[in-house]
């Protein structure tokens, strides 16, 4: 590192500089002191690891610091609530340039401006490989919050945008040279990373899913199948799924073939698309699908209801059910 | 790891469940929801690196999990503000025995139940290292956080407790064994390693300190000289600090030559003392001294004065000034 950390700490805070509305004590002392709105607050922290949720040779510093925000966010979104301050603390080896921590500061900033949240801490520390942790302060209306718990028998079940793009991205990632970068030339390719990359948390669209009686909402960031186990756990139900009725991204379908895998299969277990999947009364499900296309262009795709019993059952084109695994749908590939 | 994500969580939140007051939504959804008081938030975020900050053949799982929190918690204090809500972010090697990790746990929410905070978030991720990451969530009155900023010429200076203890801790940790065991079977030895691996927040200290018209006030991470030359750089002011009355850790000054240390040196730029350093006017500092032993058994020791100017200055038993250097007072060494 070329810069001492009080150095570090006097350049971020400039670039971090501004009159954020709420922001009484911003870095550089003990803690950061902020205004409370009127409502119940929302917590949340996320960890990204270098080698485990990264390599830093294969992201830009930029689009770390970014999705590093918009994870966190993505968790507030979920419940349907709005961030307002976000704290990051990071560990870095030496080796780490100045610029690059800059850069990835830089990433935050713009992320935190897109949703309208405040940078208000910063802790850097050196470790053997880059560590961020970032945590962030939503809030939400007293009793508003949608939580995982709620899902009742008869909801339909349903996800915003479309799925396994992100899973995708990873696959390609790890394709030798030569067809990463056929694939890299081609505009699914593009696609496929900057959805790894650059994931997009959907706040307006909770907003909307609420409003629309949402009776538990959670963001994908573990696959579909594995996530909504852990919905229907939660609220003590089980859930029907069509599997015909699962969005597949369009990028994933176009570069199945090249990247060697099978699109539905990832679409089901694929991480990272930090879409939402929320359960609604089925009278819900038109006017909030409407709603989010008009005012976000975003799809709201109906995949099952939910059942008495637990457990996932997949339900494929020809009517014939099978116990779906959180892993993934691998026993209906010979069915 | 002999427990899966799941799984883990389930037993952390048995290991966490009771109904704390103010916890709307606590462990296992995608964020916590809480109840905000009628104050400002507070928002601290502290990470501890494994090989950095420590070694895990050295601190139990339980004392990491509780200092975890208390560094957190005293950065809070710092400010003059209470602690709330504590969130905690993990990553560790998949070696890491799931018994390791609910110890780590206990001792985070014994910490948290002797600071009056509620756990309400964990997040635990395969790493290649162990990483923990705390965020506290705080609040104080509005207007009522004591910052660093605040010095003013002609206010005195002083610390609460005495200093170098978790150095002298340190440079224990670092003995060859025989000459560790020595120091181990001493009881200084013991309370060096107390003061390193358990260490205390001040936080009820803190408001007395800010009744007593505290005018800056930070909690000392990273040794006397150099927090001090921070609170001095962010007031915009100077200190000049009389180095007999550092109050030196006494299990320090007794182990200080079996462990080949300077005591004074390493009270003056010695880290994780976790004293709270404080700025007052002259008045302030008497009857804050008196309710602080009375109410805590702490003592609170005035160590110099505010001046104008840059920098910070040493004045030696026989009134020799010199430059007091944020990496130690070694220049005083052959005065």
């Amino acid at each position: 590192m070329d810069l001492s950390e009080d150095e570090l700490v006097r350049a971020v805070s400039r670039l971090l500089s501004g009159s954020e509305p709420g922001v009484v004590v911003g870095l550089g002392d003990d803690a950061a002191v902020v205004e409370a709105g009127a409502g119940q607050l929302v917590l949340t922290t996320d960890l990204l690891v270098e080698g485990v949720h990264f390599e830093r040779g294969s992201i830009s510093a930029y689009d770390l610091g970014a999705k590093a925000v918009t994870v966190n966010v993505s968790d507030i979104a979920a419940m349907a609530a709005s961030p307002r301050y976000a704290l990051v603390a990071m560990g870095m080896p030496d080796a780490v340039e100045a610029a690059w921590v800059m850069e990835l500061y830089g990433g935050m900033r713009d992320a935190c401006a897109e949703y309208a949240l405040s940078l208000v801490g910063g802790d850097t520390n050196r470790a053997d490989l880059v560590v961020l942790s970032v945590a962030v302060v939503g809030e939400v209306a007293p009793g508003r919050a949608v939580v995982r718990s709620g899902a009742r028998v008869g909801d339909r079940i349903a996800v915003t945008g479309s799925l396994g793009a992100a899973a995708g991205g990873l696959a390609l990632s790890r394709l030798q040279a030569g067809r990463a970068a056929e694939a890299l030339s081609q505009p699914w390719g593009r696609a496929l990373i900057e959805a790894l990359e650059r994931p997009v948390a959907r706040v307006g669209e909770a907003q909307v899913l609420a409003r629309a009686r949402a009776s538990a909402m959670m963001d994908l960031s573990d696959g579909l199948t594995k996530d909504l186990s852990r919905l229907c756990d939660a609220s003590g139900v089980g859930a029907r799924v069509d599997l015909g009725a699962v969005p597949v991204s369009g990028p994933l379908a176009s570069g199945a073939a090249l990247l060697g895998v099978d699109a539905r299969s990832l679409a089901l277990s694929g991480g990272e698309d930090y879409e939402l999947l929320v359960t609604m009364p089925a009278d819900g499900v038109g006017p909030a699908r409407d709603e989010l296309q008009t005012g976000f262009g975003v799809d709201l795709s109906e995949l099952g209801e939910i059942t008495d019993g637990t457990g996932l059952t997949g339900v494929d084109a020809d009517g014939r059910e099978a116990v779906l695994e959180a892993a993934g749908w691998d026993h209906f590939a010979g069915g």
